[in-house]
Formats: C-alpha cells, structure tokens, sequence
C-alpha cells in the first residue's frame, strides 16, 4: 500500500479542517464567547494545521506517485482513513472548547461529519464534563434555556461539521467513488457528473470541472436557505447554522428544541423543501441548473422518493388526526394543535422529510403521536431514505426499487421458468451481478443494524445508576436507568446506520445519546461512519486479506 | 389449469381429514366427552367425507390425466389449495364441537396443519362463544384449571392436525416440490430421499418408496416419543397429543401452562431432545435408519444448526442466570429455581428449542427474564429456525449459511474483483442464479414480515373495549385493550411467517391470538399458510399472470 500517498491526502484534509476551526474561532470571537472558549478554538486551528502542514511536508510526492485510480485497496484506505482522521481531529474542539470527554467528541464529530445528527449535547453534558463548561457559558450567554449548553463556537463549529460532511460525502459518490474500479459496482444511481468521463484517461480537467459544478450548486442552497431562514425570522447566526445542517441533511440545531423552537410556519414549510431538495440526486439538480436540462420527472428513483414522501405524508396526517384529535406533540410549541389540518400536515409532512433525508430535525416526538401504524411507517422510511448521490443516508431509493423489481421478476420466474430476468432502473437494464450485489448490501444493511443493536445490549449490560453532586453535596443531576431496552437499541442501531439522526426511545426524538457508555458510543460512531461511506467501504478494511501483500 | 385433476386431489385430502375426525370422535367417546361433544365430531367426519367421496366420484380421473409434473402451474394450485381446503374443513370440529366463531376456527386449524402453534383457545373463548361450550366442558371434565377450556375430542384433533400437518409438509418439501420443476430452486437443503430421482421418468414407484420411509421416520419418532412421555409421567392421552405435536414440531399442547404443566426434568429434556430431531433434515434421518449412513457430522447445515443451537443456550443461560439471579419465571411452576444451573440451562434449552424448532412449547416467559440480549437472540432465532427437509418452518438454516457465505465473498470481491463467486454448502457449489433466489427469498420473507406487521396495526386500528356479561348483566370477561403495538405486530408476524407460534406483547408466550379481530386472525392464517408453503407457492397465485392462459 502506498502508505505516503495516503497520509499525503490525510494532511490536506487536515489543512481543510484547520481552516474550518479557525473559522469556528472568529465566529466564537464574533458572538462574544468566552475567552478561554476562543482561545481554545484558535489552538485546535494552530495544532491541526501545523500538524496537517507537517504531514503534507513530509509526504510530498514525487512526480506521478499519487494515482487513485491504479490501486482500489488504496483507495478504501484512504477513504476510510480520511473519515477517521477527520472524526478525531474535528474532535478537538469539542474536547477543549466544550469540556467533553474523548467518546463524547468522537461521537458528535463523526455524527456531524457523517451527516447523522444525532447529539450527546445535553443538560448532563454539563455534569458530566464538570464545571469549566458551566462557567465559560455563563461567562457568555445566560440564554441556557433555549440553546444547547455548549459556547456559540462551538455551535458553530458542529454546523460547519454537518456542512464539511454533507459536501464530503457528495464527492465521495459522485466522484470518488467511480474512480474505485470496484466503487463503480457499489452504486446504481446515475452517478455520472456532466463532464465526468471515469473511462477516459484525462480525469484530472474533468474531475475539477466536476468538483466546481457539485460545489457550486452546494453553496446555492447554502445560501438560498440562509436568506430565506433569515427573512423568516432567524437570527443571522442560527439562519447559517440551520442553512448549514439543512442542505448537508446534518440535522444539528443550535436549539435545545431542534428545529422546534422555530414555530413560524414558513421557516417550517421551506426547512421541508430544503430537506427534500437536498435528498434529491445532485446529477440532476446539477443538469438542472448548468445544463438547462429538467429530468426529474425522467429519473425513475426521483419519481419513487416523491411518491413515498407524498404517499406517507397524507396518510400518516390522516392516521394522526383520527387517532389523537386534540393534540400533537411538538417541541418548543405548547404542545396542541388546533383541530385545522395544516398544522398537522406540516408536523408530518416535517418528521417525514426529517426521516427520509436522514436530516434529523425535529419539531414533534413521533413516538408521542400514539398511532402504532404511523409509528411503523416511520421506522419503515429509515431503511430506504433519499436518493443516491445526495447527502442523504440510507439505503437509497434506488436500492429499493431494484429489489423490489427482482423479487417481483423471481416470482413470476415460478411461473414462467424461461423468462430471461430483467430490471431495469430508468429503462436502462441493471446488470444481474449488480443485481446480486444489490441484494446483498441490504441484506448486508439489515445484517449490520441487528449485529450493533445487539451489541448494544451488551454494551449496556449493567444498568449504572449515576449521580453526580456538586462539592456541597448537592444532587445536580441523576442519569435515568440506562435501560438499552430492544426498542431504543434497534432505534439507536438505524438511526446511526442511516445516517438518520434521532432514533426510538431513550434515543428518539426528545432523547439524546448522552447517557450511554463510550464502548456503546465508540460502537455508534463506527456504525454511522460504515452507513455513510455505503458498508463496503468500511467492511474491506476488516477483511484479513485486505492487509495482506 | 385441470381443474378436475386438481379437485380430485382435494378429495382425497378431505377424505384423509374425515378419517382424523372419525379417530378424533372415538377419542372423545372414549375419554367420556359429553354426548353433543361425541355427535358433532362424528357429524364432522361423515359430512367431509361424504363431500370428499362426492368429489372423487364426480371428478374420476380418465387414464393418464392426473400429471403433476406436466404443468408447473397446475403443481401450485394443487398445493396452495390443499392446504387452503384442508384449513377450511379442519376447522369444522372447532365450529362445531367447540363452539368457534369462523376466524377463530380457521386461525386454530392453519396454526395446526402448518405446524405453527399459535392459538385463540384462551378463558375468553367460552366468553365470546357463549355459554354451549361450557356446558359440554362442565358435563364432562371440570378440570377447567389445567387443561384448555375445550373437551378432550377437540383436543385431540387440535394435536392431530400439528400430526397430520407435519408429515404434510415433510412430503411437500421433499417429494412434492423437487417435482414442480421451478420448484427445485426453492430449496437448497439436499433433499434428495434415497430412491428418488426426479429426472428419472419412473417416479412413481420409487415416489412409493419415499412415502413409504418418510412416513415410517415420522412414525418410528412419534411412537418414541409418546413412549418416552407415558414413562415420564404424562397420561395416555396427554402422551400421544404432546407426542403428535412435538414430532411436527407443531406445538400446541393441552395444558393451559403449555409444556410448563410438566415440572419433570426428564419429561422437558426429552421434549428438548425431540424437538431438536424433528427440527433436522429427515433425509439424514431416513439415511441413518435405512441405509446405516450416519452423516450428520458431513452435513454443514446440520453442524450449524447444532452449534446455534449450543451456543446460544449456553450465552443466554449465561445472561440469564446473571441478570435474574433469584427467579426465572416458569409457566406451571412456582415462578423461581433455586440457583442451581441445571433448571436454568433447562429453561433456557427448551425455550431456545422450542423457537429454533418452531415447536412453541413453553415453559417459561422468555419476555420476563429481564435481559434485552436475551430477548433479541431469541428474536433473532425466529428468522433462520430448523434445517430444511424438517417439519420446522422458517427461513431455514441452508439459506442463512449460502446467504451469509454470499455476503462475505461480494465483501471480498471488492478487494480482489477478478475472483469468481464460489459458494458452497456441504462442499457442493451453488450455482449463481440459486443464491440469487436464495436472496431474494430472505429479502421477500423480510418483506411479508414487515407488512404483515403493518396490516396488523391498521386491522387492529381501533381500541375495541369488549365487556362481555351474562345474562344477568354480571362481567364474565372484559378482553383487555387490544393494543396492538408495534412489538405484538412484529412478534405475531413472524410467529405466524416462521410458524414458530408465540410471538411477543400480548401475543407472546403466555398471551394468545384470540384477542385479535376476524380480520386480523385471517390475515395470519395466510401468513402462516405462506410461511409453511416457503411463501413462493402462495405468492405466485396472487400473481394476475398465474390465472392468465
């Protein structure tokens, strides 16, 4: 393996990172943190930069030494790598600006750079971590009650995570992806990037016109919903962060409430557009915008992701409003819905695109709504979720589609034994080994989401029982029973793996992940890593005969 | 299709079915059942013979035009509709000598013929069926406390039917399906019966023969059995009833506390023992006995399911004795072992046996033992179940070792994609387009298992709050809220799919079925039809294309 050509890469991420916290400290300088919170941020930009300049300085390559394309093993190598040392250094900040323990940042980075959104930020972090958070919040800001418990910065700095990971995840797709010889199998989307010839040999011109046109039209939603937030009635600060986490399908609010706190109708309407828009395969919005050329309508897994969406949002409305006619639980509102059918729509329509783009916002506790059946579809939509070639986690639209047709093709093989199978994806014919292939990552996917759901009841064996006092004795906070139940372990399993965010129970929407172990959080942040770089990525590196010459 | 052909093989089941009920109706003569009791059974008999004499005369076959293995379509609608008449007409006894509502009839008589186990027959019984069926009960048995509220005669037809479903299903799956020709590639195991060859044109004698063993084996098992049950304590009757119903690994049991009604440590080991016989391949059986060749240790599905078996009775015996230190609680028993290993590794060893084997004997709430990991191996054991070629339903181990291989060799062929996929099962190679509908066949079983879960939770909908009363208006029974929540949709799903019989929540172990609505009690019949018949079988006659000419 050509381990320099890899580190080589790793620096420059480090660069990028570096840069990214050095942002997150003027930021913290902008909104008044603490001192120690912005002195704290400028050295993790120092450290990481120098180390990344360090590594970049070392490796440097020689003329035509680094070629992605020749080896795949070291291209999983340096993708999986690349996800790691990023959850580890874009950790820093949380260690020394936000006072959390080394699983805690592990954990909330990788759910940020994956996309997940899933928080260990709560009210306990405090009493967790100890005193120095508390002051240098109170130092600050005394509004404790609406945001989370961390420093403006810091904030700031999980957005930008959420955000870095949201376009992060675009290359590796749309780009990275093809480039592995093998990558190319692992996808069915139409993955091809107007310009982005993966058989020509001149990849290096296109690759850059490609990586333009993604982030170009990554940083026009940026913007389209940081103005529209902001004229809804964000403060500028809260308008970037959501605007952030919103087109990266991240999911983190800077609000204890999640997206809840933002009651305005029109903020909740456009977050809804945004999230879909963002879970929609970027080829096409791509076309759509540098090409002129409008092929939603043609693209079969569009068409399916629509449907669903549409499908599920009308008829869990339905089931909520017949089941529990006098309210719906929402966060940040009083709790009650007038008996008028928008605000119901709007709660649905919310939790589904939260759920189906594995976003992750939250503006009512689904598991409140006291209807089995909606709960089920809602679990149900954590499987498939968005589109390839999006932010989105999941399994993909496409997936689904493909192995419903196959299963659909198997049972009229039984009785028509001589047709020849034949799936097609958007009229165009799906190869049978892809097929096969297909098949196999859910199977796979579901394979994966029972293993980590059962190893998080092991994890969680012994139900701890936590209290912590301050010096005086005093009861400052009580950890409920850890009880990892099956519910809140299977919840915590896929919700992790796709990249969705909240999960059930203890874990679920007004949950957290907090009050869990480290191994359990270590164990989650491996899961949500494997669910976003599509299983392969992640399993070729467990293999034993991946290391060997 | 020759629908003449395929009524006249309908005949003789019916036929088959009356001579049962005539056994039955001596049983309930002899165990000195009430008179009414004695005629309906005995009416029962005569009318579906008359029916099935009728049908045979009137569709008498002409030389050469019964030929199963010409028409592939003619193949599965002889099958699908055996075993829907047969479950329409078995359900006479319930209607008539205990006074069963349609669904509740139909619901007991599939969990029987398909060996599943689940049941409606709960106190409630004689509540929504009013007051004849207590009267009979009353005049003959008033050991109301021990046995099932149903008299002796019906009784022993429910054990009769998990009989006669049993040996059912091992014909179907070793010597029926190998002759649908698309049938072949819906199995793996090697369900080759000595003296069967398929492609040979002489099947008929040597189908004989196979008959001729197969029926043997399983007779060679029950009267074991039964011998060994008499010894251990149990009465005649009780003997051949559980014996019947642990060869067909059918389940139901007399007793309200299932096999827990038997405290015996030699009666529960010996049902743990031949649960785990009738659970294996009986073509390894039939070879042990008639050919001498023991070959059980050759066999890879054998060796796992013998090792899933240990393994997991050995870590939840573990986990169990650990987490519950002072009590497991036992149906039948006091509710707590002293702490000694032998009665957990025997509670433990005869609940793991009982799911992997889809008896659904139980002598303890595994939902009880307060241990999440516990609880989600079990769950988890519901899916694989037994080895093909047995009376045990589910997914069946062969696909779970070529589906796991198939997982690991596409891990694989991302880091060397010039190999070619080799799976192997007992060293023979599969081929490609077999594992292919081998996946499939897991995906589609995830597929019904789910939305069979999510038709229960909308046939469920409403919270019916039944009080029923006598004629005096004093409160016999009020049905508890039928809560269907997501865990009692889920655990009935695959109860039903895996005709495993106790599921989880309301349905579990000590719960019942009888609480659902017609509704949902039909809708499981078919899941458990489904499962039986390795869902292709059903599926493809809801396929519009299969009624086409």
């Amino acid at each position: 393996m050509k381990y320099r050509a890899i580190i080589h890469i790793q620096s420059l991420l480090l660069v990028l990172l570096a840069f990214g916290m050095g942002i997150a400290a003027l930021v913290s300088h902008l909104m008044s943190d603490a001192y120690e919170t912005t002195r704290a941020l400028t050295s993790c930009a120092i450290g990481t930069l120098a180390i990344g300049c360090l590594g970049y300085q070392l490796t440097k390559r020689k003329a035509g030494e680094i070629d992605f394309s020749t080896n795949t093993r070291d291209g999983f190598a340096t993708v999986a790598g690349a996800w790691l040392i990023a959850t580890i250094f874009g950790g820093l900040p949380f260690i020394t600006a936000a006072n959390m323990c080394f699983s805690d940042a592990i954990f909330e980075t990788a759910s940020g750079l994956t996309t997940t959104g899933a928080t260990v930020i709560t009210d306990e972090l405090i009493a967790r971590n100890g005193a120095p958070l508390a002051e240098f919040i109170a130092k600050t800001h005394n509004h404790l009650s609406e945001n989370l418990p961390i420093p403006y910065g810091v904030l700031f700095w999980r957005s930008l995570l959420n955000w870095l990971g949201g376009v992060g995840i675009v290359f590796f797709v749309l780009l990275i992806l093809p480039l592995l010889k093998v990558g190319k199998s692992m996808q069915l989307y139409n993955a091809e990037v107007p310009g982005l010839k993966t058989d020509s040999d001149q990849i290096t011109p296109r690759l850059g016109t490609s990586v333009i046109m993604v982030t170009c039209v990554y940083i026009i939603l940026t913007a389209a919903s940081t103005i529209i937030y902001k004229l809804g009635g964000m403060t500028l600060f809260d308008a970037i962060c959501h605007a952030f986490t919103t087109v990266s399908t991240g999911g983190f609010s800077t609000k204890r409430a999640s997206f809840g706190f933002f009651q305005s109708p029109m903020l909740q309407w456009s977050a809804i557009l945004f999230m879909f828009v963002s879970a929609c395969n970027f080829t096409l919005i791509i076309r759509a915008i540098f090409k002129g050329e409008f092929r939603f309508h043609k693209d079969e897994e569009f068409r399916f992701f629509l449907g669903m969406v549409t499908f599920s949002t009308i008829f869990i409305t339905f089931l909520v409003m017949a089941s529990c006619p006098n309210s719906i639980h929402c966060t940040g509102g009083n709790g009650t819905l007038a008996k008028h059918w928008e605000p119901y729509l709007r709660t649905v329509a919310f939790q589904v695109t939260t759920i189906v783009s594995t976003t992750g916002f939250i503006t009512s506790d689904y598991e409140l709504w006291n209807n089995p059946t909606a709960l089920l579809v809602i679990m149900a939509m954590m499987f498939p979720c968005g589109c390839g070639g999006s932010t989105a986690g999941g399994m993909k639209c496409s997936r689904i589609i493909v192995v419903a047709k196959h299963l659909l093709s198997e049972i009229k093989h039984c009785v028509y034994p001589r047709t020849v199978p034949d799936v097609r994806l958007s009229g165009e014919r799906i190869e049978q080994s892809l097929v096969a292939k297909t098949l196999a990552f859910v199977l796979l996917y579901i394979a994966i989401f029972l293993g980590v759901a059962f190893l998080l009841t092991l994890t969680e064996y012994r139900q701890p029982q936590m209290e912590l006092r301050t010096e005086n004795g005093e009861l400052v906070a009580q950890a409920a029973p850890s009880e990892m139940n099956i519910k809140t372990a299977l919840g915590a399993s896929i919700a992790c793996l796709s990249n969705a965010g909240p999960g059930l129970g203890k874990a679920g929407p007004t949950g957290s992940f907090g009050w869990m172990r480290p191994a359990s959080k270590l164990l989650l942040t491996m899961t949500m890593i494997t669910g976003r770089l599509e299983l392969y990525t992640i399993l070729v590196i467990l293999l034993p005969a991946f290391w060997r010459k």
